[in-house]
């Protein structure tokens, strides 16, 4: 069994197991609502499509952001404070790089998880169970290499186990530099983090969430993401 | 000034100044190859190119391998220990991942150099001496992450100073996660280099080489390095 990383999403390729990583905050914010008691959330890469899709269904709560703000005429944001309770049975959710890097790993990977530090552990031992190669995927920021994902994915790639690919072996090493999770995911220079240092301290929470998100199906444009 | 490390050709941007690395062996061995006395080093992308190019030139050393292997009807291979002493005053040299990184770089950076451990001080203080952002560009394998790459990067990031951006970060501290520049290279788990440790060991012999190869022009689809 191969643990690999790719620390961009473009380099996703065709592997069994498929672990998507955007720990600030969309894949935090996936765990925490369904361990909240949301009972799917749809991922969808373009605003329109989550509108639509929340159309169509006649119901839902809609949630996202682009660069951290607020979409008009949304419902909730992209905090995992934001979904400690449910507001419905659906959420349909649509972030700058989260959401976009869930769709484009259902394309290529034949089973889906969603990765965080809240569910470090479970995310890692479900993966494990599965038998077959893990590809960890980091969505990154804007199609490039983020330090939060790194940290993140070389923690799970540690747990999971397997032999690690060069790619694996230095996120393990790389998570292994920093002291702790927030001074992993507090090193990320996106600028865009400045404001939201309450939700880092949130989501370096480590395995406080027993949730393993994965892929039920893709409705149309729309990756649904079940507990 | 900022400090950026792309680990993977295919993310190479538009920088003030490039340095590429593929540091086993393509430009451990052009560094070698200029310091030894070869007054320019054309770097081509595909083998073909390279035979025709010879052919203009009428003079001449073909090197290069794919797959670690010497092509039909070359002089020499990639090993910077077949280039100690300069059989011409041009080499023409073609490798499955360097030269290709070399060539792409030349589309997308003002300034290219051409980085190695080798030459490790040198690459570092000129690029810094340049004093516009640097992007120091991974060849890797076969458009993916490697190791040995990713160790030399960060050696280069760490030298060159500047604002470093997460990947520049993570290069730093992946380099500073290994005791020595034989461990980082040696980590690499690439299959091909199981049968040159022989070459590993040459090209992890830090600041040796004073020369900092840069391209001087493109000549058709030839990168035209020299000293």
């Amino acid at each position: 069994m191969l643990i690999h990383v790719v620390f961009t999403p473009d380099e996703a390729g065709e592997a069994p197991t498929g672990i998507v990583i955007d720990v600030i905050r969309a894949t935090s914010t996936i765990c925490q609502a369904l361990a909240s008691g949301y009972e799917r959330v749809f991922c969808t890469a373009e605003v329109e499509e989550a509108r639509a899709l929340r159309g169509e269904l006649g119901a839902g709560v809609l949630g996202g952001e682009r660069k951290n703000v607020l979409i008009p005429g949304f419902d909730l944001g992209n905090s995992p404070r934001e979904f400690l309770e449910p507001r419905g049975e659906t959420l349909v959710l649509t972030t700058t790089n989260g959401t976009r890097a869930i769709v484009a790993a259902a394309a290529a990977a034949e089973e889906v998880l969603v990765g965080s530090l809240l569910n470090l552990d479970a995310v890692a031992r479900a993966a494990g169970e599965l038998g077959s190669d893990v590809e960890v995927v980091c969505a990154g920021l804007q199609g490039g290499f983020t330090l939060d994902d790194a940290y993140c994915a070389g923690r799970i790639a540690e747990l999971v186990g397997g032999e690690r690919t060069d790619a694996a072996e230095a996120a393990v090493r790389l998570a292994r530099s920093f002291a702790s999770a927030v001074e992993g995911l507090r090193a990320c220079g996106n600028p865009l983090h400045a404001g939201i240092g309450d939700d880092i301290a949130w989501c370096a929470r480590e395995s406080v969430l027993a949730v393993v998100p994965r892929l039920a199906r893709m409705d149309g444009a729309a990756a649904e993401i079940v507990a």
